[in-house]
């Protein structure tokens, strides 16, 4: 019996941003491995064995998907948002460098709605011109690299979308992170702070560069960050799909 | 009767990428505007009015899909992949600026499966770590401006991946493009042409940067560069999550 690997994307957190591939897969499964959080959405049923672990397991986990898929079980890898955006997907592969033995193994990788699109969507269109996507964690990263990434991606006059912005390990990074922004963008810089994004305990606010504060983030949060064309249509922000205003610098 | 708006992402082609609830909001429409590549892929049913439109007329669709819904139709209008990404979303926000009159209308934004999210999960994980989304068109926008955001995205070592990289009206640019790369990147740095992803006609190939040749391309192809650390694993191309080998500059 040949076993499967599949990694898919959940979404944000309403069910309705969940794929018909990434449910039917999760029918499919034999197994389910991930991070507590996102293994509680799925739907428990006879013959599924749901394997939940911590957040910081990422690469053990990764392994063990990849053992019980060449024992021949159909193993799905859940992540929240897009497995393959700071997520699951570069674990298992990762995981898969170091058993060689695997590389055949059968593995798919099925898109889902990442944070910032989800979060650009209910703001109205923020990431509607060209844009990056930073994760601002320091976990795996110097911090070098990051204050290095912001400094071009501001530069370049990108609109920006900032994963995992602050967390109690890290409490003040984000602070520096609103300071190297205010060296290099003006102060009306529009900044979307969206919490928890098609959950429940949802909220979007959008202020001005000038106006923000660190506390305004928390690790549910998705920042966005505007471009220097990014602007207010009544309850909505977003970047005009023209530039035809000039090159930052 | 108080009308609707509502922008939706129908994903790269395959229909089991499209979300519930833009499957949902088609079943409650009464009038689709797109692009006619677009709502070519719309099922027909009583009761709902198709309006095919020519690629080049986003505003005055946008401004037609604003009216009919302040005259109490509920309107969805279609992107490819997500309508937020070089797409709808942002050209509905430039129509509703210049008609002040319907800023209070019912409109919502409901994303989907990007262009890149999809080719990267069929390549692997190369968007796994910090990267840009950069549209290399220049309808929109000056050349310098592609070019000045390429090259600061190059020297933030932040994976890339190009939108519309090449057209018949302007065949010449992606080959300054892979110029510029080859400038600021090692000639091993992997690129991968997604081409028609999620059709029938997907094909996806990886080379590396000193391989790559102007015809890779087309305006079908999405185009993914890695960063620095972009590797190869079997058939996979993916960017590890930890960053731990030095900054570029």
């Amino acid at each position: 019996m040949n076993g499967s690997l599949i990694v898919v994307g959940l979404g944000p957190g309403d069910e309705a941003l969940i794929t018909p591939e990434v449910s039917a897969a999760l029918a499919g499964a034999t197994d389910v491995l991930g991070y507590a959080v996102y293994t509680a959405r799925v739907t428990r049923r006879p013959g599924l064995t749901v394997h939940p672990s911590d957040n910081r397991e990422e690469l053990a986990r990764a392994r063990r998907a990849i053992m019980l898929a060449a024992e021949g079980r159909h193993v799905v890898v859940v992540s929240s948002g897009d497995p393959g955006v700071f997520a699951m997907a570069s674990a298992i592969f990762e995981a898969l460098e170091q058993m060689p033995g695997h590389l055949e193994l059968d593995i798919r990788i099925l898109p889902g709605i990442t944070a910032m699109l989800a979060a650009a969507a209910r703001a109205g269109a923020p990431l509607g011109h060209d844009f990056c996507a930073i994760n601002l964690s320091d976990n795996l990263k110097p911090w070098e690299l990051v204050e290095h990434r912001l400094r071009h991606a501001a530069r370049g006059d990108f609109a920006m979308a900032f994963y995992n912005p602050r967390s109690k390990g890290r409490p003040h990074q984000f602070a520096r992170v609103l300071e190297i922004l205010r060296e290099e963008c003006e102060p009306a810089r529009l900044v979307t702070f969206a919490r928890a994004v098609r959950t429940p305990e949802e909220s979007i606010v959008t202020v001005s560069l000038g106006e923000t504060r660190e506390e305004m983030a928390d690790m549910r949060t998705l920042v966005i960050v505007g471009n220097s064309a990014t602007r207010r249509v009544g309850r909505f922000v977003y970047s005009p799909r023209s530039a035809f205003t000039g090159v930052a610098e």
